[in-house]
């Protein structure tokens, strides 16, 4: 059995906890989350939110590239959300490679040429943090009186701490 | 106090409940999720999944991008995932605007040109889920034995339903 049918389990149970009923399109607490894929880090549970309360956008590293920044722009402009809080985490795979090293292992695994592709690793998990609030403030696409916020979500403690 | 605030706060009660425990980085399931940020779609718990288990990716419709390849790259070739379910659903922003429309409005409320941008948005998202599976098949960087399945949740009721 794949993880995928034992998925379909579990969410059968889920839906009998579930229930029917229809949540608002658009986020009650008007708040997206810039976060990372890392398993470890459950998003709603870590930071109280229920059913309907915010966007969550993942990505490896939780870093603002271009696709974070179409999704937030649907985000805010489709459907009304005014704060982004930009989380990044200790321990995380973007801090395990360089560019130089993933590219040229990927050359050998997969046969494929990606010289020129960023894969965004990074050293500093707070330095990144600033980085990618930084990218957020400048880009035009993100209008000026959005509020941006930054923190660090430790995946051993389950604490998130703020990074200003 | 913003969202951001209240987050912290919430947090703190999690900390508490969490205590301090170390899960290795490479997920147990060795699986991804590829994903929509939208905020009536608690991943973890409708798949049940505990903390550690699947990574999940999210960006605005959950469609598979550049940056969603980037991810699951570093997914697969660092961390070891084989398996990838793609994840959309019912109701979705993504369903409310088409790219025209779409380009017009930014271009008089923020005043930028977006003429070139694709926002990805669907009409039918049974088919939106297997073109983004067919994006996945079809990648030189996703290795050919990596399973991928594909799923629409539907937000009303929590239930998860395969697509083919």
């Amino acid at each position: 059995m794949s993880y995928f049918q034992q998925f379909l389990k579990a969410n059968q149970a889920y839906v009998d906890l579930h229930g029917t009923h229809h949540l608002p399109l658009k986020p009650k607490t008007r708040v997206a989350i810039v976060t990372c894929m890392d398993s470890r880090l459950h998003v709603a549970q870590a930071l109280g939110l229920a059913l309907g309360d915010a966007h969550i956008l993942r990505n490896a590293g939780g870093r603002v590239t271009e696709d974070m920044i179409r999704s937030l722009v649907i985000s805010q402009q489709q459907l009304g959300t005014r704060e982004i809080v930009v989380l990044h985490h200790t321990d995380c795979g973007a801090q395990t490679f360089t560019n130089e090293s993933f590219q040229a292992d990927l050359q050998k695994t997969l046969g494929v040429d990606v010289s020129r592709q960023d894969f965004l690793p990074f050293t500093d998990v707070e330095e990144s943090v600033r980085e990618d609030m930084d990218l957020l403030r400048k880009s035009p696409l993100i209008p000026d009186d959005i509020e941006i916020f930054g923190a660090v979500y430790d995946v051993d403690t389950g604490r998130m701490t703020e990074v200003v």
